[in-house]
């Protein structure tokens, strides 16, 4: 049995529903590529969620799905304006410019988010050959460093871009916490507040592996098939991402999940305050980012993996997942007493 | 229940033992992105297979693997020369050429396969600044055409790929069904022969996802693991990638699902044959490609879901499975003989 | 003084006409990148000649001016149909696939040019994202095996490209020795005979280096002038094409220079005939394609620069330029006659 | 005649000795491509000033330069770390990102020029897959704000490259400013002060067109004329920039030129200075910031054409070239007393 700690939310399992809905889906021989039945009620799951003008694309992981929604907004010469921690810009190894051609502008941000004010100063050159041509703002809900847009925030956000020519995109790896955290249906905060294309995550809350694109106005997406299969992201026994989909939706499995995560979270947080340790960002979601003593941290990441987040500010990140424990807590705060009492 | 055709391997779902195999490695937490027990071991089976030199990187699909084979061992200015039926060429939606910037040169052949006779003309032009310098052949083995390349052949094409300094790489999508048509190990035909890099397929054969490029000299492999992250093809749960190819070796299962697929389209084509259908390639592994009258088809194919694979010829092509049954067999030559006799 | 060969049209030098309009533009300063008179003019001379709908791009050479055609007007899942000896093809070091994505298909032909029944079998797989769609159909008139496309001919391809709906391209690198060989003004042959997007050149026929992309509905063009500025193919001092354009157009010393190369591939083409050599290919433009014994030739280009065509054949291709004389001519004729006699 | 401005060292024409060159290396017939006498003697030149072991390749541009510098030494997953006001992240359209695959770090730097201190932080993820590898240091001498690397800065940016594995490139688009302002051989402050790849302008400082990469490390040169074809930067009548290197060299006309410039730049600080201009960047080469009320601007520039730099700090932006007189100057100057005192 392997230890669950707060490293990240994919080093944890798939959830058991998950499991048994990939189990059932292998009943005999349906079309490859997506033309099968699980797929079709995967995709009028999300046309109902979103709207009929919605077009679904599966994906097997979160790089897949946000190259492919670059690609298919924009061409090369468009740039995209996002936060400097934006997992497009520091976790994807350039995919997303080696894919798309386009060119990634970085934005200093405090807590992982974007703000109209901070990306204004890039939206200029417009027309002007030289000039990359802003043409996405991309955002991440929650945001690498655990925090949340609020609807206001991500409507103003998609004024800013829509007025510009530009398109909003949302990294959504981690939707489902964001939805349980703001309690509102995806909708609301994505396509209702203006986002143009949605990155929708599974496979950190729960699922084995799958993410899906929407883009909700479906005349920008007649291309994004044929990206989507350039891209290699095309699953030839589709059925067993649509599945989990399924399992995933059905009595609201999703949201049990991320409740489940953001509260572990909100817990973590208390009992290191607690122990004295500060606190750096909003425990908004599923993310704890903490300040540390390095001797400390090193002692208990022997115990528990965990990633440094800003080693010259000795901040680390603790991520709960669907399946963290009151019990992982408890033995993980208790560690850390020892560690600084030492 | 779905019913079981002969449109193509990857139709089928996926082999029970793997399905427990999932399962069973769903316990706990794990370091993500491969850096785990199953992907440890798994690793460790290859290497085992193939010799310790071998580097051993998993995908999700062969379209994944190919471009990731391609990339890692070509710069943008060398070509790749295929048959003109190979599926980088015509299955891939121009992905090859997109990720890695390589020209695809296609080489018509009679049935599939690569000739040194054939691939000679395209041999030319190196040094030659103004020619996309020839820098891989790749072959399909089993190729698309259901037919086999020896040991023998192999090793010509390796030789002569070694001469001009280029590599031979090999589309393994269904390299299971060549091993048990072979009935040789898969060493023998693949690194032993001369291969650089074998994508490795298990989908096709009772897997639910996951391929694996194979480097035979780990020099050539420094870059994969990048490449990989960066063409979007980096699982962050390997372990049920991983867990599935440990399945899949454990009691041969692999050799048994090819074994019993290979079969299956003997008998196939023994009956089809019988009825007086006219078989245009030798049937090695598990396709089947006949001749059969368009009316006779569009009538067949309401029953039974398969693929035209050339119109002008009126040729289609019926692929068995590891699931494939005697029943199924039964029940399609006797719709096909009603069809016939209309 | 170097020796005129007939290697190549761009082994000519300038005109001196051209020499001269540089000359003269260089005075003061002017605006960089296009927004200068000498561009204005040079712009307008090309939209009275094909119509105000097109769009003018001017580039550095064939390669930039192909590369950007074919990237305005596909997207990278679309696929290019062209002659295997088209230069796209063969002559840019795969600089279109990497810049575009996009797949070329070569096509053998018996004189260097597309035929829709050629074409035809290529045409299929629309809508099927499992292959490249076919999107360009790229001709080069004059071929690169000296052969001419008719009005008529351009006509059925056109037809052809737009009924799949798909774009006609033509490389026009020779198009001035097209157009006095067929004795029509350029639109008749290209816009008006169906051709979407052109590239213009004048280096091959006494311009010392420049070429244009013209894009004759300009609904197209939008994207075209930044894919310009990334494709590495704006002139900071575009003076000094647009003026070279505007000396090649004054006086049709376009159609001086064009008319004599022909003439000279002509005599050049009787002169060898009458020496017994086999000519290959009709004599349509400025090349002369010719069966000559190995030994023969090895001497000859000990004397004459030339390259060999097809060396199994023991074909050799000879250019003219326009700047070949009569004696050029006789001495080449006459050293070739020496040889043969040895 | 047009007027002079100070909009851009390219806004200039061309130095006669240059255009006498291109009309005298008009004779005749040469091998295109590069393998011209012109072509051998000005790559000699270039040997001979930064040692046996350069390689040089011929481009048409700036872009072009740079974009093969960053190809021929990197991979497509590694990055590119520069000054966010560096020419490859603003004024190239995204052209690096799209050839060459690889992610451009933009770094805020205080007056265009990188240092160790400004890199350090983005030195991290060496071999951790999720990130783009760090790959290269680019700095361009004369920054793009008009200031100056010494020696030993350079140095300290090569040590700071090597100590982690990567390249050190200089964008040189205005490296003869730079060599007369810091009074120096080319190689001192290149080659020998740790740079190993150098895009190295003429057309700034008096020639047409026409960059040269040098490799100074001639193993690590073996693929650039692959990709310069592929790049489509390769010139067919090469010589015709040769012949302008060779005369850009010939009795220094190069340090004339850029000593002129920067001795233009000088005096036309100083002048509006005494105006009450403020001056904004140390004037080290030929550029000149400075803050002037945006009415004053808009005025000024209907006489003289310029761009403005930072509109947000009423900041412009005013280039001296190899031509600029001191007529020019005073000219220049006497129209902005006038609006100054309106």
């Amino acid at each position: 049995m392997n230890r669950r700690g707060f490293a990240s939310d994919n080093n944890s399992g798939v959830h058991p529903n998950i499991i048994e809905a990939i189990s059932k889906a292998n009943q005999g021989h349906v079309t490859g590529y997506g033309d099968d039945v699980y797929t079709q009620k995967a995709i009028e799951h999300f046309k109902s969620a979103f709207g009929p003008k919605t077009e679904v694309f599966f994906v097997f992981n979160g790089t897949g799905a946000n190259v492919l929604a670059i690609s298919t907004l924009l061409r090369s010469f468009q740039s995209v304006i996002c936060a400097s921690t934006a997992h497009i810009m520091v976790d994807e190894c350039g995919a997303p410019e080696k894919f798309s051609g386009s060119k990634l502008i970085p934005v200093e941000t405090p807590d992982g988010k974007l703000r109209p004010e901070l990306i204004l100063p890039h939206l200029h050159g417009f027309g002007f050959e030289h000039h990359a041509q802003p043409g996405m703002i991309s955002i991440s809900q929650v945001s690498e460093m655990g925090t949340l847009y609020s609807v206001n925030e991500i409507k103003q956000l998609a004024d800013l871009a829509h007025q510009h020519g530009m398109f909003l995109h949302m990294d959504g790896a981690r939707i489902a916490n964001a939805a349980v955290a703001l309690n509102l249906p995806f909708a609301d905060f994505t396509k209702d507040a203006g986002v143009d294309v949605l990155s929708f995550g599974g496979t950190k809350n729960g699922m084995m592996m799958g993410e899906a694109v929407l883009i909700f106005n479906n005349e920008l997406a007649e291309n994004a098939k044929y990206l989507r299969k350039q891209s290699a992201q095309l699953f030839s026994k589709m059925r067993f991402v649509s599945a989990q989909f399924l399992a995933y939706f059905e009595n609201d499995l999703w949201k049990q999940n991320a409740q489940h995560s953001n509260n572990m979270a909100k817990i973590l947080a208390e009992k290191v305050s607690a122990l004295g340790v500060k606190i750096t960002q909003k425990v908004e979601a599923n993310g704890v980012f903490a300040i540390i003593d390095d001797g400390v941290r090193d002692k208990l990441q022997k115990e528990y993996f965990f990633y440094p987040w800003d080693e010259n500010k000795h901040e680390v990140r603790w991520m709960t997942a669907f399946d963290t424990t009151h019990n992982d807590i408890e033995g993980f705060c208790k560690t850390l007493e020892q560690l600084l009492n030492e």
